[in-house]
């Protein structure tokens, strides 16, 4: 049994956490195995787009509290395990962001603290009705400070707040609303609704999907007038492409493309 | 016939971008005369309101592709046309938020690729329902980068990432809902309803609207504690108007202020 | 009668504006009573959560015309008493949310101009149905500058914008909607929604929801990638709390935790 399955249909690569016993807890050797996957498929220009999702009754209920416990042994009491814990999480979360091509969360159960941090950091999330997400860990006493980045940049500050410090569930319906999910769909259409999605973006030019994500992130951080300028730019490169030329020949000209790719 | 009509009632100007055939392209000559006659505007005391419109059947479509496919005869493949391109329509968007009078998009038909960044970029917009709204360049492989930069400072980062990776539209009522626009109306109310809106703010203080819509996209950019230290100046210069002292001693007398504008 | 009643309810202190007969304007002497009382709540431990409301008939209605008014007899026309107040006005709210404790907004009647500022500088709200609010300064010819600075970074900016230039209110449930407060309840509910929601955040570990909320507010202005190295910190910090550790150890083994607080 693997950490982390993998399943190629056509463009799509499906990455599946499999630890169901521990819900799927991105512990050390799971944020390993995400981030290595990641890595393997950046580098792999036959895969155009990502599901990720976990087995079991969870998607992923966030990080391994017992080996964390364990972590306490050490001399420090676990201060500089935790700091690397934590800077291997986010360098993983940072990779999903920083992947050439889109990543799609495919979320069930429950999503909870780094778990629904994951689902805010990838690009695109569908949720099955009934799934519950959570930043609970104040619950135990240990603030979702790390998902909190991540949820705060999705949905409005206010209920941001409400959900950091209640630890109260919100449902699928409502995390579509507020902007955690993109949108919510019957248990049974899950996997053909990601997957549907997944082959929609997979059919789109290539170059194009990885020149716009690595252009989304960049410009969000920025002053307006530099977004601007920074993009005016990625425009033209863009256009310098020769299957953009013939993208929109093909547009004028109101015929299917015939792209190298 | 002109590319950019004009129609002035009372102190309100209703630009009307005028060509159907191209469904409204942001050609070089169309953004020459937004920008000019955003100029003109921005110098005339006597307007106090923007309602921005298309004829025909669309808003506006976006970029002018076969212009655009003209400039690639260039030596250079195109390159300095297109950045000088894109750095002239990101200064036309620029003009409309430092423009001293509020910009009403009036949104009908189609509003795609930097169609939907213009909407995106006016102060306010309404569009009558069943208007669709799309930033679709990547389905020719020419990903809509500069159009993501206003649109992601509109609407919630994950659906603004999927309209921009699907290049599936989204209809007024979803527009609406996300915030890409303020409100969704009947097609035959479209026209009284952004006209009211524009006599509206075309009511108040003319100073009070200028100074607060520079504050408004200046502070936006800021660190909070910057942000008010810089419009707690903006209040103090904004109590020093003669008008303004006018109508706070109005609202306290319980009577209507005497303007002197 | 005292500007600012405190009463304490537990955990819980429930600060009430207390000048109905003006609406409960944020005068000299209320500013100086919110800020006085925010500096005594933030030094006692035995406070775990604020509710912050107003008696009479409506929650706050900004500043206070009159004693602004007043100040321009000065030598200035008010200049330096306006930049005075609008300073230590901003400096109250920044007070709230640099308290160690969360504070809820319990919103009835009206929230205008600086009133609104100050539930959407609350960390969360809740409001009675048919609570209207409004940033509708620009009627009286003085834009809302200051509120904007808050109003802006929790709802969509094209509906703040139209609040500010149109002057128009908003219903309690459009506010939610649109992220300004948490949620709408009847006004027979108000009360023990708000207490209940203090009460809740009361219960859980103070040291953790200081910890977060201080971390909330830094980590939300910052790039992504150095929110991240920021928090990790936190969460390390976090782990070293002898009352995290057992928070955590009682998760593990099911059972309540022994906090020493």
């Amino acid at each position: 049994m693997t950490i982390l399955e993998r399943e190629v249909t056509g463009a799509v690569i499906h990455l599946r956490m499999n630890a169901p016993e521990r819900l799927n807890a991105l512990s050390d050797e799971m944020i390993a195995a995400l981030h290595g996957a990641l890595d393997e498929v950046a580098e792999d220009r036959s895969v155009r787009a990502v599901v990720l999702s976990g087995t079991g009754k969870a998607f992923c209920a966030g990080h391994d509290l017992k080996q964390m416990t364990a972590g306490r042994q050490n001399a420090d009491g676990g201060a500089a395990y935790f700091k690397d814990l934590f800077d291997r999480c986010a360098a993983m979360m940072a990779r999903i962001q920083s992947l050439p091509q889109p990543v799609i969360a495919k979320v069930h159960g429950v999503a909870t603290a780094a778990g629904c941090q994951l689902v805010a950091t990838c690009d695109l999330a569908v949720a099955a009705h009934g799934t519950r997400f959570g930043v609970n860990g104040v619950n135990i006493g240990l603030f979702c400070s790390t998902p909190m980045v991540a949820l705060s940049r999705n949905i409005p500050r206010k209920l941001a707040f409400e959900m950091l410090t209640t630890g109260d569930f919100i449902e699928a319906e409502r995390a579509a609303t507020l902007g955690l999910i993109n949108r919510a769909v019957p248990v049974d259409d899950l996997e053909d609704e990601a997957m549907a999605l997944a082959e929609q973006l997979a059919s789109k030019l290539g170059s194009a999907v990885r020149i716009g994500k690595e252009a989304f992130y960049n410009q969000i951080q920025m002053p307006v007038a530099e977004a601007y300028t920074y993009t005016g730019q990625v425009m033209v490169d863009n256009m310098a492409h020769p299957d953009t030329k013939e993208g929109i020949a093909a547009f004028i000209d109101k015929r299917p493309p015939d792209w190298s790719q």
